[in-house]
């Protein structure tokens, strides 16, 4: 049974004032998984981790992170504006977009980012979106390149074979395009890959780490390009199931150390910085749907019906994914019964858990469903006239504060002319 | 090669005004596609089609619609207070709701709806929620249950097995809740069941029919509730897919007209309106996703980045779903390219198409998604900070009308204190 930083009568106070469903963010949580790693790639001492904003994007959970030192991985232009509105600016933005379009070039060229090109033809797309041609355009910005690796590396479930994602450069655009940029005048270069999403084996990472050391030792031979970073990209997972084990940080740390001395530092391409950017790994755990039982329906199927739905919380119907759920008061009540958990979307796939075993659920209980920190309001729809929940901070002393208020009918209608 | 009811130069003329991408519907074609409806149950009396007003929920559409005398079937708030807003009240609205608030419930009685119960608890939480308990309070009103016939119906793909659906009473509490409503004092009642989504094969429909009129009988003998109509619910698909049929709607409309001759006239429970609450095959394929090619790239494929993504038609990111796709200008160019035509959202599933055959693409070609007439627009998602495109109708003489516009950056923020 997963612990919670709140029991009934917190959720039952905090439900007087913000009226289930909302989200509830655990700030101290956030803060300590942030600590860990830090501390896991301390030995590097340019580490930084860029949080994938589209995991949770709030404002008030960006700037939680800014306290570390988290820049922002941005991907379109409401992203962009996100991380200038917190102070994100400069190098704090990584901007890893694919099929971009100019405005958004334009957008973080003036913000000064990190742009990270997904494709080899968006060099000269850049250039003209931004105006630049000279050396001295180029001299203080910071240029990386996204590689898919293709057949070389396995894939993994949930993004993908690589050789069939629509991400990044192949090897022989890499040298390319490194070659063409230096010409050009840029000075500063990384590297990116991001080939995993929600995974839980740590040598995955470790070894997409040991692949673009490599590549960037190769790349620098060939084409004299120096590297300042390397971006191994996000993409670790969550225990989401009880069976489940979160990845071990430290191990991944001290194995891509390891990785760096052999093929860094023995290459003498130190220093090299490391990036990440990770989303559901910093925010998930630590995010919480709270809900109430509306309805329990008895037919084919026991049902308990919530008075959330997939519009706050899609990737049960989506991916058939996995949330545990926690009844706050009835942790200790024997689980007797089995539940469809659903919500009220017009969609039969609109169920957070199916035939799950929980205690026996009454109208007005309050069900938590877990992990929902990342990936969680982000994906929410409005389908079928839902609206989207609010976002609550619960702070260190238990203070609670609301981060982003609950949509409302006039949101709904807001762009037709009624 | 599908027929559009623009052409390229039409078309980079509405763009001027209405940038790429955006949502247009044909309104000749939905009115032509509704005269076809009507024509084929025109057999039946009190034939009503109640538009799923998820599917388009667009106060236009349903005006449009309405022109027919087209109900609207309502499912959440906003959708009440879309009909109400285009003025489909009273018995114009079929209130099939699933897991419904008391608030809901409480609208649709005060709009004077069909409440089609989703449950048999929910009379109890209805009565209560409203106020209802004398005879008169419930003299005008009309009631329905919702059927799900769990084993005795097999099932359709998308919709899954009725017995695993959330959706409605068994047969059992059927009887039961219908001798309770009329202890009450309703005296105006309906039926309803809908098993069945995106389905092409006639005989479904029909089966569906003939299964709510047997019920009919069965109920009216067992409980003396006598019943003014069945709603056979909608679920008529569309062909998506350029090998696939539309739906005989003519064949459907006779195949229903001899069961009711069987099974309703011969046992003298005429008359019984016919009630259907399609969505889809309503406006589905009269609304185009227009778009524009941003980027052509080359690497283990040959990639067409649109303007457009799947925050516009979730449909084939989120089903795997076929959607035809014509390049104005290039009809009768040959097809010699293949494409993954792509969104830009920072998901590896946005993609309109996978390995799709077409004309060489050009960046600035505009492309044309078909079928994205339901459950397009609606679907949207603003993940990664992508916006909501506008909504157009083309009207008989060729002029153009906005009917929603574009989300902007504010409408995005509008939730924050930002």
């Amino acid at each position: 049974m997963r612990k919670l930083p709140f029991d009934k009568e917190k959720l039952e106070e905090i439900a007087k004032k913000y009226p289930t469903p909302f989200h509830i963010y655990d700030a101290e949580a956030i803060r300590e998984n942030a600590r860990r790693l830090l501390k896991a790639f301390s030995w590097n001492k340019g580490f930084r981790e860029y949080f994938a904003v589209k995991a949770a994007p709030n404002p008030e959970l960006m700037r939680l992170l800014k306290e570390f030192n988290f820049g922002s991985d941005c991907s379109s232009m409401a992203e962009l504006v996100l991380a200038e509105k917190v102070g994100n600016v400069g190098d704090a933005i990584m901007f890893t977009s694919n099929d971009t379009p100019a405005e958004e070039f334009v957008k973080a060229w003036e913000l000064g980012a990190i742009i990270n090109l997904d494709d080899i033809t968006h060099w000269d797309f850049l250039c003209k979106s931004v105006g630049a041609s000279t050396p001295a355009d180029f001299k203080d910005r910071i240029m990386c390149c996204r590689y898919n690796p293709g057949p070389l590396k396995g894939g993994n479930a949930i993004i993908g074979k690589p050789e069939e994602a629509k991400y990044g450069f192949t090897r022989e655009q890499l040298f390319e395009c490194y070659a063409k940029m230096r010409e050009a005048g840029v000075e500063h270069f990384g590297i990116h890959t991001m080939v995993a999403s929600n995974e839980l084996d740590p040598e995955y990472i470790i070894d997409t780490a040991r692949l673009l050391f490599s590549l960037v030792a190769e790349i620098t031979e060939k084409t004299g390009v120096k590297f300042e970073f390397v971006n191994i990209g996000g993409g670790i997972g969550i225990p989401y199931r009880p069976d489940q084990k979160a990845m071990d940080l430290d191990y991944v740390g001290k194995g891509i150390e390891r990785a760096y001395k052999e093929l860094v530092e023995a290459a003498g391409l130190a220093p090299l910085k490391l990036f990440m950017e990770c989303g559901r790994s910093i925010t998930g755990p630590y995010g919480y749907l709270v809900s109430r039982v509306r309805h329990i329906k008895n037919t084919y199927r026991l049902y308990a019906g919530l008075d959330a739905c997939m519009s706050n919380l899609m990737r049960p119907a989506l991916y058939g994914a996995y949330h545990e759920i926690v009844v706050p008061g009835k942790e200790d009540a024997s689980q007797t019964s089995v539940y469809d958990v659903t919500g009220s979307l017009c969609e039969n796939n609109d169920k957070f858990a199916i035939q799950r075993l929980l205690p026996v659920l009454e109208r007005g209980d309050i069900v938590v469903i877990c992990d929902a920190g990342a990936h969680g309001h982000a994906m929410g729809f409005q389908y079928n006239g839902k609206l989207r929940s609010a976002e609550l901070l619960l702070e260190k002393g238990g203070d609670v504060r609301l981060i982003r208020r609950a949509e409302t009918l006039d949101d709904y209608f807001a762009t037709l002319n009624f």
